[in-house]
């Protein structure tokens, strides 16, 4: 798609009505005096936390905003993939993918060797970030990836919308009566001022179970916590514009690193639409009285660098849609809830900071929105899970344990990168030598996995189990994201990525995938799995799940059989595996799969299963896998799920 | 996607509210006194003529419609792959394959040899259809694209909404005044009765300057011109039901095709969301008394007929969502407008009759909508483009001389397949030799690229040029959609199809294929050609693009490379090739292409281009090839445009 051409407009781009996204019609309710889960603060980690948890109707959540409606420009930009994987388990990935730019290449430029003003590029490659995911690395105006979980929040069995206007004034713990209705309580209580001209001077009390502060770098959940921030003061100036231009710069519409002999550097982030792009112009070098304060800087002089910078090629700013000076080190909370991981003995956290709120860095490496969304992502199911009594309210403590380490990781990459980033490569190397060598690009080169995303490994914990079987699927590392993989749907031979069916629904997923027997005969494994997980006492599958339900609704079976589509009848497979559901008891077809012989993808081979065992991987609601085990690993699985669920009627 | 799972529920499946797409919402306003296309009926047809004369908003277009809401449910659900393409054109392709179900596999069963009340499996194999281009064959409810095509309109620079509750009643053609703004009249007047309970016994005339019957297999548009449908009378009756059921029919989420020994014939079409699930019964099977009249015909005697073909497999259905009984003979139109082509001394026509209103035939190859859309994708760009001064009118005289053609094949193939269907196979063949063996399923094969519709070619005539140079792009057929092919843009590296390039905007594209030369130098072919776009007096840029627009708004240049993304310097090219466009002057980056060669996907491969000499391909605002030329057949490319163009000042 192509857009923007005629100037900025915020909204969905193939909309061409006027008042299209409207901030002015959001309706400004009451809030309800009790809720499960308030969320403060309506960014990518926000409203990630509140896209899952309107899945769940029977939770009520709130999330409430400071500001008067939806974000409708600037700030973040960059979509991992494994963010991209998040957005297809809510059902958007698409939306996305379609009005995205795609960063498939990378070009370096530097200033030539003869010439010392003058820029050259010195390589032009494909982007190694698309690799790791069946899913590339993008880039989007924040704002959209907000309106897409607003959509999600509201289409919702919930109807979730965020309540704005609101301003977080108090944060109270206190033990209240218990609920009759759900045996849970209500500690905390959360004062809020309304911002609203019609209500001004009000403030609301709402108690709520849970409350998560989402509420950005200025957190005032963390600050009523009296959590700190440790680490680096700013370290590093960076002015940011997304701009409308004319330019003869080839590379307009590639990512471009650009290191100047005197100048300066640049990133060059090309976005969506086809023309409008982003400038990260680094702030040391601006001349002397531009420099003299960051907070006076204006988007004149970021644009009169990043023409120096550029010589000696031009450009024209034709439209500054947003731009912004940052100036951010990188710090860290000590404890991501109000109570920490080795303070387990105070018993579950039940106050939380997600994203920005416990860990700032610089934007350089594209992870700001996607770290966050990643941390709410992990709180949500748990938050989910524990509120409808399926989970014990200690694994709200993997939260913490889970999310910091990645944090840490983060921040010791991006301080790298900062520091590679401003550091001159050595002018003397012939072109040449210089070419493949300089070192910002092999750091990048190195770390493209990383920033993909994807890469992210859960310790072992309550919630994830010692990989001792791991050598069944090496493809499927236990701690890390499951890695999807095409498949062939047996039932009607569909080519999707099975992935793709773990969708963000708070259920745990048993992935077999079965050995080379034939899989209709009488006494086979898949069978003994389907007998064991229907009929036995042990069974998780049923003592997790609540009467009632439908038999996987906490924990679904999915088969991968080694046989095509057309050699296994689905008849002949055991009823479990499509199971009767919903009020008419319709069998579900969608959790037996084959490798797609077709197209030569056999995930088998991709993933590295054991053809000859077979094995179990099972998988977290996040996605993650959190155990391996042997096919017939029926005791094990039992007790895995014995650790932290909660046994139903 | 997943879902019907507790019933069918019209409208978005991923909408959980209850007030999701009511029909109740819908604003009755009177119509204008005059209009330039008054559309008449809301089906696929005339949704698609008002979604492409949308984009138009200098053009006054309305759509009436006797009922007085969008349709909820039913009717036709085949798309075929020119469908998809079409669609992807109007910019939703995606929209409709997230929801659709996809026929990958065909499964044929009949009755046992030795067993001849039971059916057996003789074949299971993948679609052939899903090879003639980059969308396979699917299925979704009708309604879903009407809702689709909707949104296209609303979200237009028109905003155009279908005015509902209209009855047409009368249809006069009188010349009137001219119209001063646009030197066009408004020769027909329409008279409407207005139906709903505000405004029933009133009547509104509407003088239009083009009237189109999209009214369906009773057209009154096409009674009021008094043209006749000739051919067969009812010859086949079918029963037809969207169900959701449970069955241990093991291909029940297979398209299949059941021939019984003595209960005649079921087609299987397995639906959107993994439980629905359409079956047409032949009703001539029926015992006597089912068959008395087919007006009395129940659904519960369908049912019953199609558990006794399905036999030894049993069906428990647990809601019917829609049902319906057809008998419906193949029958065309002599004219499809009140100007016939053969009649051009009496000056083009201007009330034209689209789908059903000038053909019918039965649904079983799946074409009832599909042709339907064709039929209105053929006209539309040709109104807008008469309408708004840059053709001659005689090119309206091309929709009918196309279209016709295109029915009477579709009548012709139904014809024959609907005897296929009932004729009963030889039941003393073995059942080795009855594997691959069946005509219906060798006839049903050779026609893959048929039903696909993919195949139609236009006659050569004043847009469509003699095929002199067909042999310089034997892959692009003149007469024939142009056949998409994946390229990679040069300007980003993104892999795109060339094809999607194509949208439904009402422009040209002279597609210019580049010889092996290094397109950077200075006295390339690719330079010849821009130079002669750009600046002679005979090019037909020149000559029909308004003063005051884009230089791409009425013929737009695109332009493949042989040489990788790397190894072109976008600002080594013409200007002409990256055009300053809108009220910033932006450069256009997507026009030009280079093969994927890192995906080994090479565009000049796929659709044997011709390397040493380059050609240009010429492609109609339907995305029809036009002409293909040498690459400097300057002259030629302009004499072409000539034929039925309007210079411009």
């Amino acid at each position: 798609m192509q857009y923007y051409q005629n100037g900025f407009k915020p909204g969905d781009p193939t909309d061409f009505r006027a008042t299209a996204d409207s901030a002015a019609t959001q309706l400004l309710v009451d809030l309800p005096e009790a809720v499960d889960v308030l969320i403060v603060g309506c960014g990518p980690a926000g409203l990630v936390l509140a896209a899952q948890l309107a899945a769940f109707p029977e939770i009520s959540t709130r999330i409430v905003e400071r500001k008067p409606g939806p974000l409708m420009m600037g700030q973040a930009d960059g979509i991992s993939a494994r963010s991209t994987e998040i957005f297809q388990s809510f059902g958007f990935a698409d939306r996305v993918l379609k009005e995205a730019h795609f960063l498939e290449a990378i070009t370096f430029w530097q200033h030539a060797a003869e010439k010392p003003d003058q820029i050259v590029r010195t390589s032009k490659k494909a982007d190694g970030r698309n690799v790791f995911s069946e899913f590339p690395h993008v880039v989007l105006n924040q704002a959209r990836v907000h309106h897409f979980l607003l959509d999600v929040m509201q289409k919702s069995r919930s109807q979730l919308s965020p309540d704005y206007c609101r301003n977080l004034i108090g944060l109270e713990h206190q033990k209240t009566p218990r609920d009759a209705r759900s045996g849970d309580c209500y500690p905390t209580r959360v004062s809020l001022a309304r911002t609203d001209p019609d209500h001004e001077g009000q403030t609301e009390v709402v108690a709520a179970q849970y409350v998560v502060g989402c509420d950005g770098a200025r957190s005032t959940v963390r600050q009523l916590l009296n959590l700190e921030m440790r680490g680096d003061s700013a370290n590093k100036a960076w002015g940011v514009m997304d701009l409308l231009l004319v330019t003869d710069f080839p590379d307009i519409r590639n990512k471009s690193i650009i290191q100047s002999a005197n100048e300066g550097n640049l990133l060059i982030i090309p976005r969506e639409g086809g023309h409008l792009v982003r400038f990260y112009v680094e702030m040391d070098k601006l001349k002397g009285s531009e420099r003299a304060s960051n907070r006076n800087i204006t988007v004149e002089q970021l644009i009169s660098a990043a023409g120096r910078i550029l010589h000696p090629y031009t450009i024209d700013v034709k439209e500054v849609v947003w731009w912004s000076v940052y100036e951010i080190g990188q710090r860290l909370c000590d404890c991501f809830a109000n109570i920490s991981p080795q303070d387990s003995d105070s018993g579950p956290p039940n106050v939380f900071i997600v994203g920005d709120a416990c860990h700032t860095h610089s934007p350089k490496a594209g992870q700001g929105m996607n770290v966050s969304m990643h941390d709410s992502f992990n709180l949500g199911w748990k938050l989910a899970s524990v509120i409808r009594g399926h989970s014990s309210p200690e694994i709200l403590h993997s939260y913490a344990a889970e999310r910091r380490a990645v944090a840490e990781e983060l921040l010791a990459f991006d301080r790298e990168l900062a520091t590679m980033f401003s550091v001159q490569e050595d002018s003397s190397l012939e072109q040449g030598d210089r070419l493949e060598a300089t070192r910002l690009q092999q750091y990048m080169v190195k770390h493209d996995g990383y920033v993909s995303g994807t890469l992210t490994r859960y310790p072992t914990s309550q919630i994830v189990a010692e990989p001792a079987h791991q050598a069944l699927a090496s493809g499927f590392e236990v701690g890390k994201r499951f890695h999807s993989s095409p498949v062939v749907r047996l039932a009607d031979a569909r080519p999707i990525h099975l992935g793709h069916v773990l969708e963000a629904d708070g259920r745990w997923r048993i992935v077999a995938f079965s050995n080379r027997e034939d899989p209709t005969g009488d006494s086979t494994g898949i069978r003994r799995l389907a007998e064991f997980l229907h009929n036995a006492a042990e069974s998780p599958v049923k003592r997790y799940t609540p009467a009632g339900s439908d038999i996987d609704a906490v924990i679904e079976l999915l088969v991968v059989f080694q046989q095509g589509y057309r050699d296994i009848n689905m008849q002949e497979l055991p009823a479990f595996l499509s199971p009767s559901k919903g009020v008419y008891g319709l069998r579900d077809y969608n959790k037996v799969f084959c490798p797609d012989v077709d197209k030569g993808n056999d995930i088998f081979d991709e993933r590295d299963v054991n053809r000859g065992k077979g094995c179990i991987v099972v998988v977290r609601p996040d996605q993650h896998v959190a155990n391996i085990l042997p096919f017939d690993g029926f005791a094990d699985l039992a007790a895995f799920f014995d650790r932290f669920m909660i046994m139903q009627d």
